[in-house]
């Protein structure tokens, strides 16, 4: 940036008033006035009380919060009134007035709320439910209602979730410092807990509650158990003391090891009933503490972190140690299925047998595709009643676009969440702008045909399939301490779009994108259209300038910040870009049909057909699962090297667009956080251009094909792409 | 803290807005409407314009801050006039017009600036200076005077800073962990720089401009050679543009290794031809991007990191070389005097000769304390003219309380620096209130009789003493990315105080603290008098709850977090509390006459016979330099071990009585701030505990005297106290 650039923008941001500035910190709760003036009187003439019935602490909250949203957006008073009077909203649960509107409590469940309008003429509405916390996310509605400019007259909606824990995973260490974090440290401040509690929390659960997100593990899942022992677990206390106001329950991260680690013990082995004792002791001192604890995360036998497998005992046998201890407290296991040690005895075949490329680097293993549907397919049933098995969406990790694990639809007996994850580990990290909310949505939608056609992945997870007695959701976090909780702040959409997913997956992209622009910038339709279609955009841009085609893993070792699709050294051949790629001088992707490593005959024959034959995949899928020649004719009648030019150099140029759309939109927003934003997308499209030439460089040392002639030329060679390095990239190893 | 306490802190925040939080952010810098309404109508009456002369980029965003600043005070639009009337500010450089008053530019130099009023009947006041820098302290002098209600009519001020270089160190990290840091993470965003300029650094330039600083350094002295390559250099470059606006100069900490490490080199030989030539191509290289950089700061053959001593140079050796690289581009080098290996040919005598009480631990080693003297007095004269020697407050470390370093009024021919520490390492970091205006003061006016009586620091370091070319003071920052930028709402005040002080240290204490409080609270006089008794007693408090009568050097091991006067195992014998306290069953103290390590003889002889003499010695210090028995007679009448025990449990009554004061200021505070320092003077509270209970167990199986019986007793025993461990205890290691 030149020093002009700078100059200009230190002005622009002294243009905005010093006094409050528009920080990002209020996410989309903002409740300031109403400004369409039209809108407004109707608003105010509407509501002048509320009528609030009870008084428990998640009440108390609830009351306060809509009292602040309502004074705050109709900028006048609101009276709290003992009696029904004329324009006034009504809060109670299980409404006992004569409505003349019958309320279905029984349909409502413990969250779900009904708001209805009471009487019309004279505006009372009534918002109700069966307990606390359907009235405060009934609350939360209706607020969003009025920051999304609907109407409040003449009501009559009902709303449930389709999943019952709605919970974020916070891979943040105890030492302040978030694994594939990039927003700062870490929100917990462990140091000062319990004796200090931040008003962040505070926030942070609103916010939480706002989208119905009701569970938060607040630990890495590469776990430490020191959290465990009685100092932290008091300050675990003081949080969930916080959350529980705002129908949040707290979870941890249990290190398998934690007999041994903190507990004195040999061993581990979830079969010797000291190691059982000590878990049941450890979780009732737990419960002692939180009578609401949710229960453990583990990820075990994965990545270093010690399992079950240490003493040849099963997944199951490990998670069902956990469940039996948490069984008398209601507590749940949340079992991670990311596993991808090769277990000689189980994977079925070996890849040093595949025929390669004599160009290609050698490559020994199985297709860690494979590996979490070998090892937990076999253990459907034999997990306990509170044990759900957390799959990561996809079946490598989350790359910008992978198909739905095979796990979905394949394991009847076993309550199945999905993890996604928030944070944008593979998607940009926190410079780039990209929407997750059709990410979300293409697993969710995605078809499983575990039942035939239409057994989506959301109706896998919802249990609606299965009968689960237990259903889940969850999303790693991308929260830090930074000023605007996230670092971009786009960033915050797909916090708000995990969440409101959970609630109800029917919800469209496009929707949910609607409601946080209305409730995060404007409800200026020039803005809420712009950002729209910048946001609906994104996820195929970022999909296109990194890894177009079916493309996966092939970004930057250890940190995964840019690209590097040559890599080949590191510790696991599953851990190399090349191993994925598989580049050569014949082709390029990852053979999985039949003629490859089969990974195609995990799914329902239904899913199979749809990608094994080459002539009919879905080129979104392609190098997923085959491996393509390079001269190849794609359906656009390009071959497949021009089309992967086509496709790198259509990420870039959406991102431009993207650029300029942003621009027109400075007359609207505030200087604020027009320049951030405007800034953020100056990098992405630098960050952009590099993928695209480094990998469009680095395939063509394989494919021999020129970069058609129509498009600009890399700015640099692929010596200068291989040779940078990025030491303190956020995220890992201690930096932020 | 109960469920009950913290439900009813969240009902406490929650009653507080929600849209803008008293979150510190703004630090002293609020602008916000007057609030006493006979004083703002006055101050209304006299300013509608400013009439502003000159627009470089300083004067735009020096009239940008004025603007902003009246119309946020006064409530109301200021006009820009382009020629003078009536009730307005005339802001000019070197001011042209008739006034009958005659400034006195010269005195003025580049930082000055007077303020008078031209017309008292016709309102019209000028604020003037020599350049851009003037003006802008000369706007936020005026500002503050308005912030503080002070009378703005029939001005006639003059204010000149009494030292050149007023400098903030970072020790921040480039994976953005900060050495001793409390506030979270660097402000530094390393990754997205020069791309991404955060709101927070301008915002950080005008705070350290309202209070004169103008130098950052912005690298850990444990220095990292990458912030010397290309890629961050132009990352420096970014910010270096933005603070160029502020008058604020920008440093980098140098390792000396850098031409190896970097480079290429096989050597870092300061005499070396070779290694002289890379850094003068590095030096122009820098200022080819950073016309203004100022210079280097150097930790050099000190705790690990390497320096010219690596080659058998000396520091004068290494310390000219790089001042050769700068001098033609007018950088400075700083190079700190924090050295204390143990360099056989020259320290004076050994420990191990000392004869010690059997009962005590066994100490090998020279007296830390002499080491820095021992290297650099011999040095005095033979550094280049643009090296300055950074001298930390005070001997041993940043201690709450230290004698002077005797290298103060020792070394006539070398411009000193003074360094102290405004991170609170060793002052109970970011969870206890101390306020640093009394200890930086205390140092500052510490005469060395160097030129004889009224030698003070002050005047050595200002250069009146000596007439040094060069003069400077350095401050270790507090400052990170948590919300109030410092953990603790009264770090501010350090931060604030150091700036002050830097300016003009013959600013009070008390001062500091009442212009500090009206700014960043109110101007009601119940809340200044009361922070104010807080605030200067709780330098003292600290002192007598940690390390009272001169104890020093006795916390926890690496993270200097809490109590540990046990510990006799670390690394060198002179980080060990032991080593520091020698409690045996004689007595306790480190004896630094003439019958012990001499270090008294380093000192001027009015300096070292004011505290030689047991009886004479002032008992603040009396630990620092004495054994003293356990019974010996102190001034009080008590004996030794009583008077110990008075002072422990005194600072701990301190404490509390800083809370109830605190307590009856609920009422005239915001909500937020209110709660938050009431929760952390509870955290203060416990550890001022922990502090006098560990310290006296401890030092109680030497006196084997007894606690006082009209003492409340420790709640634990000494065991419990010895096994309490950290881990992740902040600001080492990668703790945030």
């Amino acid at each position: 940036m030149t020093m002009r650039k700078i100059c200009f923008i230190i002005y622009v941001f002294l243009s905005a008033p010093f006094i409050h500035a528009e920080d990002g910190y209020r996410l989309w709760l903002r409740y300031d006035r109403i400004d369409d003036p039209v809108l407004l009187q109707q608003y105010r003439s509407q509501i002048n009380s509320i009528n609030f019935q009870g008084s428990s602490p998640t009440l108390t909250v609830a009351k306060k919060e809509l009292l602040d949203g309502l004074q705050g957006l109709l900028g006048k008073k609101i009276i709290e009134t003992g009696s029904r009077q004329n324009n006034s909203i009504i809060i109670s649960k299980r409404f006992p007035g004569q409505s003349g509107i019958t309320v279905h409590y029984d349909a409502l469940g413990n969250d779900g709320f009904t708001i209805f309008t009471l009487d019309s003429k004279k505006h009372v509405t009534v918002i109700t439910a069966n307990g606390d916390a359907g009235i405060l996310y009934g609350i939360f509605h209706f607020l969003r209602m009025m920051q999304t400019h609907q109407a409040i007259s003449n009501l009559r909606l009902t709303s449930t979730p389709r999943i019952q824990n709605r919970i974020l995973d916070h891979w943040d260490n105890l030492n302040r410092t978030v694994e594939r974090g990039y927003a700062g440290a870490s929100i917990w401040n462990w140091h000062l807990l319990p004796g200090y509690i931040d008003k962040r929390y505070i926030d942070y659960a609103r916010a939480n509650a706002s989208i119905g997100i009701n569970g938060t593990v607040l630990t890495n899942v590469n776990a430490n158990a020191l959290v465990l022992t009685k100092d932290y677990l008091l300050k675990v206390k003081a949080l969930a003391d916080v959350f529980r106001n705002y129908n949040i329950k707290v979870y941890l991260t249990a290190r398998f090891s934690a007999p041994i680690d903190i507990g004195g013990l040999k061993t581990a082995d979830p079969l010797d009933p000291a190691v059982q004792n000590w878990w049941n002791k450890k979780v009732d001192e737990i419960y002692s503490y939180i009578p609401d604890f949710g229960g453990f995360l583990v990820k075990a036998n994965s990545e270093g972190q010690p399992g079950p497998q240490t003493y040849e005992r099963t997944h199951a046998d490990g998670a069902n140690m956990l469940a039996d201890a948490l069984a008398p407290h209601h507590g749940i296991v949340m079992w991670r299925a990311f596993v991808y040690d090769v277990r000689p005895q189980k994977s079925s075949e070996n890849f040093d047998s595949l025929k390669m490329d004599p160009s290609a680097p050698t490559i020994t293993s199985a297709d860690r595709f494979k590996l979490a549907y070998d090892e937990f397919k076999p253990l459907d049933g034999k997990f306990r009643k509170n044990v759900v098995i957390q799959v990561k969406n996809g079946p490598i990790d989350f790359q910008p676009r992978e198909p739905l694990s095979p796990l979905f639809g394949s394991m009847p007996k076993t309550p199945l969440v999905p993890e996604f994850q928030i944070t944008q580990e593979y998607l940009g990290q926190a410079t780039n702008l990209v929407y997750e909310g059709p990410l979300f949505k293409e697993c969710l939608d995605a078809d499983t045909y575990g039942k035939g056609k239409g057994s989506t992945v959301a109706k896998v997870i919802d249990g609606s399939l299965e009968n689960y007695s237990i259903t889940g959701i969850a999303g790693v976090s991308n929260i830090g301490n930074e000023r605007n909780w996230t670092g971009h702040p786009f960033g915050q959409a797909n916090w708000y779009a995990f969440g409101r997913l959970a609630w109800d997956y029917d919800l469209s992209s496009s929707q949910i994108v609607d409601e946080w622009a209305r409730q995060t910038f404007t409800n200026d339709p020039h803005v809420v259209d712009a950002v729209k279609k910048i946001m609906l955009s994104s996820r195929e841009a970022v999909v296109n300038y990194m890894t177009p085609l079916g493309l996966h893993h092939i970004m930057g070792t250890g940190h995964h910040y840019g690209p590097a699709p040559w890599v080949n050294n590191a510790g696991r051949p599953d851990w190399n870009p090349v191993y994925y790629h598989r580049a050569d001088s014949v082709g390029i992707g990852f053979d999985r049909t039949v003629t490859g490593s089969n990974a195609l005959s995990q799914y329902a024959v239904e899913v199979r057909l749809q990608w094994e034959d080459l002539k009919n995949c879905d080129e979104k899928y392609l190098l997923w699962f085959h491996h393509v020649p390079w001269r190849y004719k794609t359906r656009s009648g390009r071959i497949l090297w021009d089309e992967l030019c086509y496709k790198y150099y259509s990420g870039v140029d959406t991102v431009r667009w993207m650029q300029r759309i942003w621009d027109g939109l400075k007359a609207y927003l505030d200087t604020e956080r027009f320049e951030q934003v405007k800034m953020l997308l100056a990098i992405q499209e630098k960050e952009a251009v590099w993928w695209r030439n480094a990998c469009l460089l680095y395939f063509q040392t394989f494919s021999k094909l020129p970069i058609p002639a129509n498009y600009e030329r890399p700015d640099h060679d692929l010596e200068y792409y291989k040779a940078l390095k990025f030491p303190y990239a956020p995220g890992i190893g201690g930096n932020l």
